[in-house]
């Protein structure tokens, strides 16, 4: 592998870059996360996306604790170098850690934002909360 | 409009919120720039995107210049409402100022970066720019 690419790519003050994550097969747009120098590096040695998380700071593979994994099939930078997209295959079925497919499930109306998305899990049931009496 | 949810949503320290832009056919992510509460705003009432140049610091309509706008189909906000993805038409067919289909022509490789994209016009012919005598 030649990484001579990283020193090209212009992370921000932060040292981040933020990524798109594309479902490969329909092209869905998923969610956007940022990604440090380590995690880019790890998701392409490794071929699972990993990402920083600036509310936790903290390094994350995603899926690590829910099982949905994000199999990276390719790739991309932006014309200025400061993006990435990732074409992904999504484990699980689920990006957003609420249970639905997509994180963009907002969707502006003129009455406001109305939730319009694909629930795959009751976000309860996860990420070791329990599951609610009802 | 109901514009309430300009309210809810999370603009950075510097009172920007990151924009995908998507093809509202084929699905392909053309570009990631920036938007502000006013190119936000801008966007939602006149129907075209606009955003907010990091680098020139100004307020930017996009293809106001090189006339290829983006007619906005479709405006969505992510689970942490610090994103927006708008699916648009793109009129000219190139949303990369470099003349290419999508920015994200840059493919990983183990080789590095390679060119991969579709090339609508050529750069030089466009952003006032006269064309080279070749």
């Amino acid at each position: 592998m030649d990484w001579s690419f990283l020193d090209s790519l212009k992370f921000d003050q932060s040292g981040l870059i933020p990524c798109v994550a594309q479902d490969c097969e329909t092209s869905e747009v998923l969610m956007v996360a940022y990604m440090n120098r380590e995690s880019l590096t790890d998701t392409v040695n490794k071929g699972l996306a990993s990402y920083w998380s600036r509310s936790r700071k903290k390094y994350w593979i995603k899926g690590e604790t829910s099982g949905n994994t994000q199999e990276v099939r390719e790739i991309r930078f932006d014309c200025d170098l400061d993006c990435v997209l990732i074409r992904i295959k999504q484990n699980g079925g689920a990006a957003c850690h609420t249970g639905m497919r997509s994180c963009f499930f907002n969707k502006l109306t003129p009455e406001g934002l109305v939730e319009d998305g694909q629930r795959i899990f009751d976000a309860e049931n996860v990420h070791g909360k329990q599951p609610t009496a009802s």
